[in-house]
């Protein structure tokens, strides 16, 4: 548990206290306290019920992980689930973290099972200026989520090469393959999830930026309303990449169904082409005592000629068709 | 018929009462009456009619079986019917079981054909420490409803474990097989009916929970709220588990044309390679008398020679066509 | 045209009134008077216009059939249209009948030009007892349209017995069959049909039980919910239906395409094994001179022997496809 | 430019004003004037702003043609645009007219570029009496737009026609065609326009009808309201062939899978009987030395035998797997 | 940055003030001043903070490009995004820029980083004319965006021209392509975006033409809703071109599927007329000491004529199943 005070017209935002200082210090309404408990131990707790008295379901809430974003207030004080997201190393998948907070009149209270990069870049901040703090605990908590929501692009940005390598990968396929789609089933399982997720995220600063909540003031406001921009701008992202990842399921299906037409291509190329060769040859097999072209001095290089005549029918056949050569030529490149 | 009734300061809840005491005892309003019918009677409907004097209606409802779920106002009770579900032994399936409920000012009713598991344990927990009852009856219903919602989590681990087992059959599947499609189409059936009664179960406890009623004062509203959101991450599992499903049907039907594929490379594979050998054996079977190369000394050695040759030419062209060997390796393992 | 009249405090509901004395009767506000008519002739609609005073779009109305659900109400009555189901001997199959119905304050008129079995019903027990009249006309209302909707119930089932019977036929299939296509093109129809006016009077039916119109008072109320109630559950049903029909469509085309996939291995298996020996037979049936397998005493055996191991490799190599036996059992059973 | 004026208590309606006189009538409440105009020019563009003083965005709205339906109220008046119909010969297409209109306290102004078979026929009505007329404004114009949406019923049944013609040519398809795709494409998209136009006419018409505009008086509103229920039939009505034309779809592309199945039973029953028998004759075809079977006398006789043989247990084979003979009759025709 | 006044009564826009004029003329509330400041420098940037007083939120999402379109309220200005389009020369893809903007009591602000012809339009004739400033900043406003959403045309001119060309692409398809597929999901990804943005900005001329906001005065209300309608009309455009694209996906793979089912038949033809008379001729190529036939003298002349035939039988059938021939001939061209 790190303990950050800011006495208004200080040049520095002391840090260091006790929980019995805290205590000593909450009722004094002109402060900026922020306390952040990172991996919190049951002493945490008990100072969230009893020092800050907040209602033990939330005290719960904090505990328990895997909660859905959701904001409550309560009489005092506003308590929030909000998430963060991490990239894994493999970028089909990503991590949601979760931050618990609390917003009172003179405090802000971050709880996380996980280690934040958005909170210790704010606490680097607020170590090296006190500006952070000097408007209040609305203001701090704004930088907070500002800086979890930019590290929302990254991942996004992620995804959007992991679209544009699979897509290659659709359109240079040689034979139909189950781990494409694979792939595809899982990124467009993590654009759900991320678009579920900062969905509601959404919701909650849109609840938060229009005013729903007495301790932000009409002041604040903008602020909390450039961060749902950005929420909105990163949802309406996620909701293009589902249409992109749709649109490369559909490729790789029609691309796996013309490689199926390719192979019945040359299938029947090659069956109509020796079928009837070989029936012509299998005619002057049979062993007829009477097969009068057997017997003429020309007949096998006659029948050669025909042979070869049929085949150069049937590729122009099929030329004709359309079916040889290469497909068409990208008119575009 | 179950009753049990907890006088304020009493250290424990007392049991064992008659329905002519149940009349007497419902007129003070200081009480916590809790009236638990397992496979009511006739008798019971007539206590729900004569004693608490609900509506007709409702009586019958709670007769009537499978009803949805709902929340009803009465000038003095709120009515309620909300699903419970089990899991069966074989986990495509699940029952719902229907628990009817009255709250009144001084009471809880609960009504239900079939063994509930979340009101047998807060039998137990009322039994051992009157804690549950000490808060009034809405506390007490808020401790019923959760366990009943807790009794959700196994089936949905359930669906989880089934639909991971189903994905990996489907991506190991040789043969297309009707049997995976008829899980897949139980499954999803399975699935949407889960959401569509945890949604409408969610419905219900919203407006509990955010002051539609009377009878819930705001001091218990966080208490549902939680349940309400409990459920909120129930039905939003089911929510994701219809898109995993989805997602499974999907592959399904991609790996039965990857492997329609397969059979057709094969099919080609052989027909190309065969066919012209065997047009060419035809051609030197042919009686012409004056077959020239028939002739030749090493005649069949040289053709022996051209077969091997169009064939492992057929076979590069089909290796370069990328339809030999093993299909690309999973790129993570 | 029937005429029942019920006097308050009379032991019995009276009949076989004329257009005259319903004309006097009318202004007692004391009475219950219900007015059906059946297969209405032009008499009947001059009676709506002049005896009852109905707004003249509202007798068009009446008169045109297959309008839409709808409830309005006029300064002095509310006018409604809701529509019966009827199953045809074929189940496939529904037919919708308008009831066209007026109330008052102190009437019921009910129009109809097809007969139903719920308005017959609910005039047997207005001859049989005066209760259903006792309550004033809302609740006679009631009582037609509670019958109304319980008779959708047998059309449910049989769409339930109809999809059941179709999936059977559909994982039995045995060729692929556009008459299987046609029916279950045909369900759906009717289901989406159903659904649409069952959604239409759930709609209108919400809108009577929750206090939109001043004629039916708060104590009419529950019963109507009752009927809402109970067609949110055939809506539900029939939404459900239409999920099942939906996964039937799907369990189809892929049946087929599991039908083509196996006729694809029957020609795969068949041509891989034929092609290789016939090809070994073209090669010895050659005529070139020096041929020296032809001459070995036992060649005949010794190909025979490999035109059979040919075959066996070729049968171990589709077993270890898995492209012989029968398709794998259905785990449960 | 058409003027029509009915002086109340008049027994017939005037015609044949001049620009200035009509300037003159126009502050006279107590009058019904309607104008038309048909293929409009400058002159009456003019009239629209300075002799109606409707506002220039409002006349700009009338002279552009193809917007959408709208209606808006200005302090003197209500401007709506409203679409007709017309069917082409063709019956996948239709036209939408556009019928532009002013209504004033005591004036009704439409004006149009294409000829309105309704207007035509309105017109007739007020030239044979006053009755239309007698009503005010508002009534005349509920008589114009009555007929704009009468006409509407006969393109609904041209569609409805040329679907089940549609259906018809699916099901008796031969072989794969792609006009019936661009059919069933085109069809598609005449009823998508169809709805969302009638769909944006409804959305009009519910403001009409439900107050929302303080120059239709109440009295006038069950009148349109009758134009709504019309308008909702016909979306209605759009909403359902939407479903009949995206079930032909389905229904052509599973025909057309058939079709395929179809061809590769042939394909697979002929692979599969002449494969073997043209190997058994290759085998007797061989030319060696010892081939025993060869010199005893009934060989070739015994050898047609075997043929025969198979062929039949083939064909035995291809009839117990349901490939032979014709499709399953359907059942109900 | 370009400095438009126009003083009430002059007949002239003055134009070329410094940043300091501006300082001085921006409290004159009857002044109609517009600045337009393309490619912005800091010092642009400057002004807007210090000179116009903006929020600085406000300033750094003018300065960072790529925001959503979307309007703000301050006390003292409305904040607005919105975009145009430009097409580029290949009509796949467009591009959307930017245009920031304020609106005061007495000005307009315009801020954007690329060129808009709308504003050099909007130049042009406030340059020639001051009739555009004499109305007030919110009429001045109103016509920039006019002639921005006017400019969105000839992209949807593009679409549709590109969505033709690709339909005839498609029907005159003689091989699958997977550039087709390209081209598709390029075309629909341009216009879902096209649809969210004309979708956003709709949005947001719903809000200032519906009395939202305070500066945007009932009279300049008809104006706004004007572009809101032209608006509507492209959003509805855009949301046709989408059912097209759909269509066309659908008619590409339906044709590719007809493609596939022609190869089939000619597979099946010619293994059909083929392997019978293969089969004929290898029976007369086994070597029975006793095969009968072979003696008679006219066998082969026989056997000849039975193969015809059974070619010609064979012929008969396909024409019969309507293999043969050209397919169907459109039936409207």
């Amino acid at each position: 548990m790190e303990i950050f005070v800011y006495r208004p017209g200080a040049d520095k935002v002391e840090e260091g206290f006790t929980v019995d200082q805290l205590a000593e210090l909450l009722p004094d309404k002109s402060l900026t306290i922020w306390v952040d408990m990172h991996k919190p131990s049951e002493d945490d707790d008990h100072v969230l019920l009893d020092v800050f008295k907040f209602h033990p379901l939330s005290v719960d809430d904090c505990r328990a992980d895997r909660h859905h974003p959701k904001v409550e207030e309560f009489p005092d004080y506003l308590y929030f689930i909000l998430h963060g997201v991490t990239a894994k190393t493999d970028s089909e998948q990503f991590t949601t973290i979760e931050l618990d907070g609390f917003l009172g009149p003179n405090f802000v209270v971050t709880y996380h099972h996980e280690e934040f990069r958005s909170i210790n870049s704010v606490k680097q901040t607020v170590r090296s200026s006190p500006v952070a703090c000097q408007r209040g605990p609305a203001y701090l908590l704004y930088q907070i989520l500002d800086q979890l929501v930019d590290f929302y692009t990254p991942v996004l940005d992620d995804f959007d090469e992991s679209i544009v390598k699979l897509e290659d990968e659709i359109f240079s396929l040689m034979t139909p393959d189950n781990s494409i789609l694979e792939q595809i089933q899982n990124l467009k399982r993590s654009i759900l999830r991320l678009r579920r997720i900062s969905g509601k995220q959404l919701n909650i600063l849109y609840r938060i930026s229009h005013g729903d909540f007495k301790l932000i003031s009409p002041e604040m406001m903008p602020y909390f309303r450039d961060i749902h921009d950005h929420l909105v701008r990163i949802t309406d992202l996620a909701e293009s990449y589902r249409d992109l990842i749709g649109g490369a399921l559909d490729s790789y299906l029609s691309v796996v169904s013309n490689r199926t037409n390719d192979i019945m291509k040359v299938l029947t190329i090659f069956s109509a082409i020796m079928l009837p060769l070989t029936f012509i040859a299998g005619l002057y097999g049979m062993n007829f005592d009477n097969l009068p072209e057997l017997h003429f001095q020309y007949s096998y290089f006659i029948v050669i000629g025909i042979m070869a005549t049929v085949a150069i029918g049937m590729l122009a056949f099929f030329r004709r068709k359309g079916w040889l050569g290469t497909p068409r030529k990208r008119e575009k490149s």
